[in-house]
């Protein structure tokens, strides 16, 4: 399948894409090769799929269920009791409205971390996007748990490899400090380096996290992982909101790339000093992430970059930190580095994982700076056209199948809360 | 004109609305009047419009043109040099875009600051949107110029009261204590009074304005405004960042009405920590505003209300503090009261200023909540319908005339920045 997209907005001029199969063979001006599909994209923008760096695409069925609460309370009435009850058929379900949400605000690949990965990986096989599964490892510091930690993934990462694969990638994915023993953690460890797989972990979230942390181990959070010899550069932390100078020093020397959540931080009030400026400075991959749509609510990328900056330039007293273009990057290529994907640019021999952006609306008036309004102004809902891996996702923001999904994830949610009674 | 909306949720559950003139008549279940229009409004929700308790809207034309710059050299090189040279007709299409960016995201009310009261005018009363206008009073100390404010007061007032009134309303506005006199704030308050007219100023932005508001009038500038006597009910304050617990006292003792600008004071590193928790203990009124185009680059004041509850929850490291249902009666109901008007409820004898939003979406999928997916999950795109004044201003998220006020506007822009050179 070949795919020529014509005038669209790039880099300040219209410029035309040729997409052959699952890359992006050509960028340039009045490009005619013949092609499968022709799209004409005056008036459009093209930029590079988002990578949503860290989510719990499930969720989306616990979305609005319990806001304002306290985490606790929350966490013990509202989502463990129902997480519990989960099927199958509500994972799946719960995903493809993830996946439909993420390709109408333009995300063409996520890092997802929750259990059931077949409900998740056939839901996103079918949408049709990229995903980093995590199936999440709790073993509560016992060791009976710990082995079947073990086994579930053995067996997972082999039928991740021989049933799926392609679009669809697999990731170890212990859950926290709190919640996963040292000796797990090393395992896991073990086993990602074994199979070259990345690693992600919830780390340095909350003041509290850390107490425990040194009370427990004697360590900070990543002071605790460099002595457990975990870091590394396959891993992938989700949050790092509390790490000091010399910890930003070991994550950069091991290669540990951060995703940034804003909203969820922001919403659950873990905190809000996100250290972005000195982890780029020392060299750290950052990329930018929604979290679950139980505690962000929605999955839009768009919103993070917005997020990111005004939450960074707020606490850092400088309206120059944190700027429209570092939060571009951090959506679109730092995300994809963190996948190992060759994505993220609209360039020669990159993934064709890429929007379109409709500029005809009034956050795009005037145009004095694309990048700027998009991460400033505009919200998800300027994508109007969505590309992966060479297919196309929407076209004039209909998504195949919307109706259905819309319908079938609320009716899991509804029969979800009620089973519990 | 009469409008009968249809099955519109509200209150969780499905309600008509009966619209007579300017008015909501009745609110119940299965009304069956005549009526000149019936909107079927099924898998839709009514609320009342939003009301942006703080713009410059001809700003819009300035979107994007220098993000990211120090305060001073972004006013002092790009905002200030081209203000200088702003036309009526400028200002004319600048507030048209406004308006049509407001009605997309569901305002139909605004308290607006600027020049050229004419321009502005004219745009609003087209657009079918209401505003509290304000002619941006500046003396420098100077007592001429405070001559010929006062003198231009008097002319904006008869003019605005002789040729608009109705949906377009006068207060006296004077910019900020750094940039009026002492004497011109007095005569402003006293002409405010006897015309019973709003009065509003930026105050408490910076720490800077505090910090020369000490040095050079003895007080902090809520301190300052009571020494003067022009602290009273008619009084709006935009931003109000840094008080301090005797001045949220003082600011409730004289009925202060404050609003608060989270997307502009986080991207101009104004601040973070606003007191709505306070004040609204207090007593005092509190609204919801985006501030111009130029600093905030939108006027989605959906995303306003999930900003004001981030930030207010991150710095009190509280996530039950400020609900979505406190933002979404900031962002309603506290700024029509801002405005003098009897809106922002859908209720009998309310002004018929509301909107219909789509649910039929990822983000209110699923509806647990209608107001959290609201606040929390949406954006301004989230809007279908819009009525101000008994009037339809958007159906099916078209407004007559988009495709002009989107030329105009973006020709407007690109040849201001064009005149300067």
């Amino acid at each position: 399948m070949t795919i020529l997209i014509k005038n669209a907005w790039l880099d300040g001029e219209a410029k035309d894409v040729f997409i052959d199969g699952k890359h992006i063979r050509q960028v340039g001006q009045e490009l005619t090769m013949a092609a499968d599909r022709t799209i004409d994209a005056r008036g459009k923008a093209i930029i590079p799929g988002f990578v949503n760096g860290h989510s719990h695409a499930p969720m989306t069925l616990f979305r609005g269920f319990g806001d304002d609460m306290p985490l606790m309370k929350w966490l013990q009435e509202r989502i463990w009791p129902h997480e519990a009850k989960l099927t199958r058929t509500d994972i799946y379900w719960g995903t493809k409205l993830a996946c439909l949400e993420m390709i109408k605000s333009g995300t063409t690949a996520f890092v997802d971390m929750y259990f059931n990965m077949r409900g998740i990986a056939d839901a996103v096989e079918e949408m049709g996007l990229r995903v980093l599964l995590g199936d999440t490892d709790i073993d509560h510091f016992n060791p009976e748990l710990a082995e079947k930690s073990k086994e579930r993934t053995k067996r997972v990462f082999r039928m991740v490899n021989e049933e799926y694969g392609g679009r669809i990638q697999m990731s170890v994915a212990p859950h926290a400090i709190y919640t996963v023993s040292g000796e797990l953690l090393q395992w896991l460890n073990d086993f990602s380096r074994e199979h070259a797989l990345p690693m992600q972990i919830h780390l340095a979230e909350t003041e509290g996290e850390v107490a425990d942390s040194v009370k427990n181990f004697g360590y900070t959070p990543v002071r605790y992982l460099y002595k457990l010899g975990v870091l590394s550069p396959r891993l992938i932390i989700a949050h790092g909101l509390y790490v000091d100078d010399d910890e930003i020093r070991m994550l950069a020397d091991h290669g540990v790339k951060v995703v940034h959540n804003p909203a969820s931080n922001m919403k659950l009030a873990s905190g809000g000093r996100f250290m972005f400026k000195e982890m780029k400075e020392a060299g750290i991959t950052v990329a930018l992430g929604t979290d679950g749509s139980a505690s962000s609510n929605n999955l839009d990328m768009v919103e993070v970059m917005k997020l990111a900056s005004l939450l960074g330039k707020a606490w850092r007293k400088d309206p120059v930190a944190l700027t429209a273009g570092e939060m571009f990057e951090a959506a679109t290529v730092a995300g994809a580095s963190l996948m190992g994907l060759k994505a993220g640019r609209i360039a020669e021999g990159y993934l064709a994982d890429l929007s379109l952006v409709d500029l005809h609306s009034p956050v795009f008036t005037p145009n004095f700076n694309f990048v700027s309004n998009l991460v400033y102004a505009a919200n998800g809902s300027c994508i109007d056209t969505v590309i992966c891996n060479g297919k196309i996702l929407m076209e004039n923001r209909v998504v195949p199948g919307e109706d259905e999904i819309l319908e079938k994830a609320a009716e899991r949610a509804y029969d979800l809360v009620k089973r519990n009674a």
